[in-house]
């Protein structure tokens, strides 16, 4: 069988997963990939298909017979910033189940981290001291998803698995059974006022950027928690810092940061109301990705519509 | 109209929780409950249901006309104990969804925190130093529950709805969609060995007294976690630090001792391995357990059939 010729094109050194995603991709479309791993391209007129994750600018505009750019994260503000991405070409992501749970896990480890008091109890611990914690019932720990997209959704109806109150905030209406749900710039102030965990999930776009700021967290009851596993990009990091100073946050979980890897002097490093983890909230997974790569591919051939496509105006 | 005349007899001082549970049963009730906190027990003729935790020895022997006792946890290993408990009077236990939420809030907070590395990350965190660990597929996590009752159903659900393989192990047989259900002494091993995460929420009977033992914790898989959220009195102490220090097993969170509180000088304190906390996985609630108790009282008046009733020679 005819092999397809597709360029894998990724920041990580030494050819990252591009193994694990020629074999998942094969045996997802049943016939022989030819991967060619950014930089050793080969003919690059071969090439159909792209497979990208913060490709460097310039590199996907190199294959003239390009018809398919897929994300390899769900996020795709990595490809629109790329001055000389192609204008024609359509963008899908990759729909990762997988990633998708591991968000999930994510989110709902860190705010049970906050809502159980683990941090009291681990300071009992090293004291040798067997200290009860006041107790929060479930049902007055009131989660906020920013975000109702294929994660938010998953993060949403997880959290209400749980017996949590979850409500969520999107920029267009959503409906989500049992999810009280926000949205627009006039719904951002009831939904924050009835948050307790605020869990961000949204895409990076130029709305999003920099939306995190004083005047949103002074928005949150007092004593809140915030969870970041979305973009570094959100947040106004002096004034997520000024909300915890205050006390005004009890607490913050960040998985991704405006700069990546964050700086070793970042004050949120040493910073006690902080947790810091290095972006790994969902990891892409060939396993449970590639089918979703494949399909399109198929659907190009076919000349059927594509799915999971970016809408490059919105940005996601 | 008339108020019921109910005894609360638990180990805690001051009163406990006698306060909340006068209102939530009364308000369940619908009808006002004259509560007779121990020792201040008054005219001991008039009580006829006793709510009972760790009551004093012969202190439920004290009632006359006592015809219901009422175990204000799951567990009522803690009754059974007392050699002058009355033969006679049915014991019933408390149903509380939010306990049993609790105890998989309890239970899901540590198996994530093992199968996402969390201690790895927060090492990182204090060198800060951006560091992506291993990744393990959630669908290469087996959990398993040992316990399928009300507690271990849920749990066991909960971690099925994550994506987790989830299995469990009970006395007698059960049958619970999407989880392997294996039973009896014919079905540990097999369940031992699939097992990379083992929760345990059994009932402490004869039977299970000392059953986790180092015969027990070899069949697990090396590098296997182990969370106790039941009863201390289900390990050898000795047996678990052996598996712990050999590296059998990568680690373990014990909510419940052999000797509670746990005495500040048990090694579980400062193992490297062991989080430890004080018998917290689930703390009755009387806004949802209240429910229960008011529809066993109701029965017992009208002569029906008890609900959630406890078979003494099995001993759950």
């Amino acid at each position: 069988m005819t092999p397809i010729a597709v360029a894998y094109i990724t920041a990580a050194q030494g050819g990252g997963d591009s193994e694990r995603w020629t074999r998942m991709l094969g045996e997802a479309l049943g016939r022989p990939v030819d991967m060619r791993v950014w930089p050793n391209i080969g003919r690059a007129e071969d090439v159909t298909v792209a497979l990208a994750w913060k490709a460097p600018g310039g590199a996907l505009a190199r294959f003239p017979n390009l018809r398919l750019i897929v994300s390899l994260g769900m996020g795709v503000d990595h490809l629109l910033l790329d001055a000389k991405l192609p204008a024609d070409i359509p963008i899908v992501r990759i729909m990762d189940e997988g990633l998708i749970g591991q968000m999930s896990e994510y989110a709902i480890y860190y705010a049970l981290r906050h809502h159980r008091a683990i941090p009291a109890y681990e300071a009992s611990q090293r004291a040798r001291q067997w200290k009860v914690e006041d107790f929060v019932d479930t049902a007055d720990r009131r989660i906020g998803i920013m975000g109702l997209g294929a994660i938010g959704t998953d993060v949403a109806r997880k959290f209400l698995g749980l017996g949590f109150p979850t409500s969520g905030w999107s920029r267009t209406p959503r409906n989500l059974v049992g999810i009280a749900c926000h949205h627009g710039a006039a719904g951002l102030d009831a939904f924050l006022a009835g948050t307790d965990i605020l869990v961000d999930v949204l895409p990076l776009t130029p709305e999003t950027t920099g939306m995190i700021d004083g005047r949103l967290l002074g928005k949150l009851p007092k004593g809140a928690y915030f969870i970041n596993m979305a973009r570094g990009g959100h947040v106004v990091d002096a004034d997520l810092l000024a909300a915890l100073d205050s006390g005004h946050l009890s607490g913050a979980t960040l998985d991704v940061f405006n700069e990546e890897p964050l700086p070793g002097s970042h004050p949120y490093w040493t910073h006690p109301k902080v947790l810091v983890t290095p972006h790994i909230a969902g990891e892409t997974n060939p396993r449970t990705a590639a089918a979703s790569v494949a399909d399109n591919i198929r659907r190009l051939e076919a000349g059927q519509p594509l799915i999971h496509t970016i809408d490059r105006a919105a940005g996601y």
